[in-house]
């Protein structure tokens, strides 16, 4: 039995609410070995006093060792087994430009390339082309059409984009037709399974069609395609948990995610003051609300220590908008460690603040990585965090009599 | 391979003792946050000796937020996975009044209940009726017969009864009959499977020949049926560990769980002198014994702080008389917690003590939820607890060359 099933049969409704704020990337490490890490660094007043009246602990976003992309991430503070349920570079690359993917949606990240008058790649970024030329070029790709089938072509980012493909019962085990080097031809695209078949027939022709469109259109005529991908069956909040959930995300990666687990995705402005009041106009219709801020991952990714201090400091500042409504359970975690000295998500525990009335207090009076370390709540596989979050709120009956 | 599996493998025999102390409900909380448990506030001399010769930790129930019943909790304890062997609620009722299941029968909790003359339920409880009346009721319903049965019905308490079928090849997967609420009829008994369709239809003719039965004693003039269940097929302790195992203790639903995992139950008296000398009778006969100490969970379930305190401080007493008989491994723990704050079981992790000459000391020195976050055990599954007593009973092997 899964602990999902187990959910299924526990969940209990009452009128309790529960935070999960997710700082990204929250976790991190001293510059120096001994020192302090970005979290003990920063002065978080708040934090703290949440830390000293509520729990902490350390979470393993998939298993011992392994650094989680923001899906896997996500997936795993949301409850949802991270190695159960995959989520496709495609889908993910959708979800991050807010496409609202559907369940007959086979999605695909296609990067513009440069091939030679043999069909031979000779450049697999196009020379990495602007985003208004690769924009542009979508909008010519976007007006192929292919019978029985819906086309959508969206750009990302210079020269990335994503494809669309839309009809009733497409599988999605499609091979890469990127080779992931120069010198040679894009592969063909080749069905992983019967059910799929008909998906790689589609991407054939639309390849061929597009090869006319951009065969004018040097260096980026051309283009590969990867992670072809339908976006993973997820049980609902609603389902699995009883919840009424709502997302709370600026970046439209974030959002894409909540949507995969059927939260409300609401209007978050731009701001962690917007965030707030949004969290204050929305508080009496969700039960849960998943609030997400960005900067702590973005300035970690960019190696700025004390810049990652400094918006840990500014997170810590929101708290109290946060806490004033009272929530019954309040999380503060993250979705994976993103240490500014290595510039990237590393494999770290995560740190967990868990503040509920009924928690089991321990020593522990600051919100960092070592206290969570003496935390209460122990090491634990990121996907029982949400177990934790209902026990609680009081939303779980007892198991077996 | 569970490890179930593997102790079968490694299991070794050896003439060392076992003793596994059950304070029932034995973790709790603080009155205030930042205060001391129960357990940190009982003066415990003879724990904490223990503690300090012995290696601490937490163990969970089930799974991290997941509050266990009683069957779960002590399942658990035995070492059986409590999501792999589940036993219902007319099991547990059954267990409960010390009726002896066997393997061919299906036990089902009755709640009397009132109905009027169009057979629509008009009180759930029929009133509340007294044990006296209950049990008058069960000695008529008990003479019912049907053909190729054998029938049990027995008073529980108040309006509660259980009724056994028994007969080879019944099968236990029959739905509820209450309805759980009035205003309309109780359901017919369905079976959820074909090997219990005759279940089914052994119930719904002893329902009938019961309507007849009681049609003159309302309030309680019908009854319905609820966790309809045979016992789950549990290896017994001898196969799985390799040990001669009895259990002592005082209530019926702690014998009866310690039944279905094949213990010898003994003569546990009434007091926890009277379990402490039939440990002492009964130590030459056994390999491993089960004390069960149920007043730390009644007093917790009361909410009743110095009531579980003075229960705890009464069980410290007792612990010299166990250690007098030197047993090799001595563990004390309990099924779940019940904190007083909390009147009722909860999820938080339970406080676990193991004490035996080739322990890892740590540095912990008194038996406490606090010191338990420090102890060398860690937080851990509860189902890994007896192959940790195995282990430090030196009655497992190396596991490959």
């Amino acid at each position: 039995m899964t602990h999902h099933e187990l959910l299924r049969e526990l969940q209990l409704k009452n009128k309790s609410k529960i935070v999960l704020l997710v700082a990204d990337g929250l976790g991190g490490l001293p510059q120096q070995p001994g020192g302090k890490t970005e979290l003990e660094t920063a002065r978080t007043p708040n934090l703290d006093a949440l830390a000293t009246r509520g729990v902490l602990g350390l979470s393993t976003p998939v298993l011992p060792g392994i650094t989680p992309g923001s899906g896997p991430g996500h997936l795993g503070l949301f409850g949802y087994d991270p190695l159960e349920f995959r989520i496709g570079r495609g889908v993910l690359e959708a979800l991050g430009i807010d496409f609202d993917l559907g369940p007959d949606d086979v999605a695909i990240r296609g990067n513009f390339c440069t091939i030679d008058s043999q069909g031979i790649i000779t450049d697999r970024r196009a020379g990495r082309i602007g985003s208004d030329i690769g924009k542009a070029l979508c909008q010519k790709l976007d007006q192929i059409k292919i019978l029985g089938v819906e086309v959508f072509v969206r750009p990302v980012k210079e020269y990335r984009l994503v494809i669309v493909f839309r009809a009733a019962g497409l599988g999605g085990a499609v091979h890469d037709t990127d080779p992931q080097k120069t010198g040679v031809a894009p592969l063909d695209p080749v069905a992983r399974n019967a059910a799929s078949q008909r998906t790689a027939d589609i991407a054939r022709e639309f390849l061929a069609k597009a090869r006319e469109v951009l065969k004018g259109d040097a260096p980026a005529n051309f283009f590969t395609m990867r992670g072809i991908d339908k976006r993973p069956s997820i049980p609902t909040f609603e389902e699995v948990y009883g919840l009424r959930p709502a997302a709370i995300a600026v970046y439209p990666m974030y959002r894409g995610l909540a949507r995969l687990v059927s939260m409300n995705v609401l209007d978050a402005g731009q701001t962690l003051a917007d965030q707030c009041a949004r969290l204050e106009a929305a508080w009496n219709d969700f039960d849960f609300v998943f609030m997400h801020y960005k900067y702590t991952d973005s300035t970690g990714e960019d190696g700025n220590f004390a810049g990652k201090v400094q918006r840990l400091e500014e997170l810590d500042a929101a708290i109290p908008r946060i806490t004033a409504l009272k929530p019954d359970v309040l999380i503060v975690t993250g979705d994976h460690s993103t240490p500014s000295k290595m510039k990237s998500h590393s494999f770290h525990p995560v740190p967990v603040l868990l503040a509920a009335d009924n928690c089991r207090t321990d020593a522990c009076t600051s919100f960092g990585e070592a206290q969570c370390l003496q935390g209460g709540l122990g090491q634990f596989p990121a996907k029982y965090l949400m177990t934790l979050g209902l026990a609680h709120a009081g939303r779980l009956e007892k198991y077996g009599a």
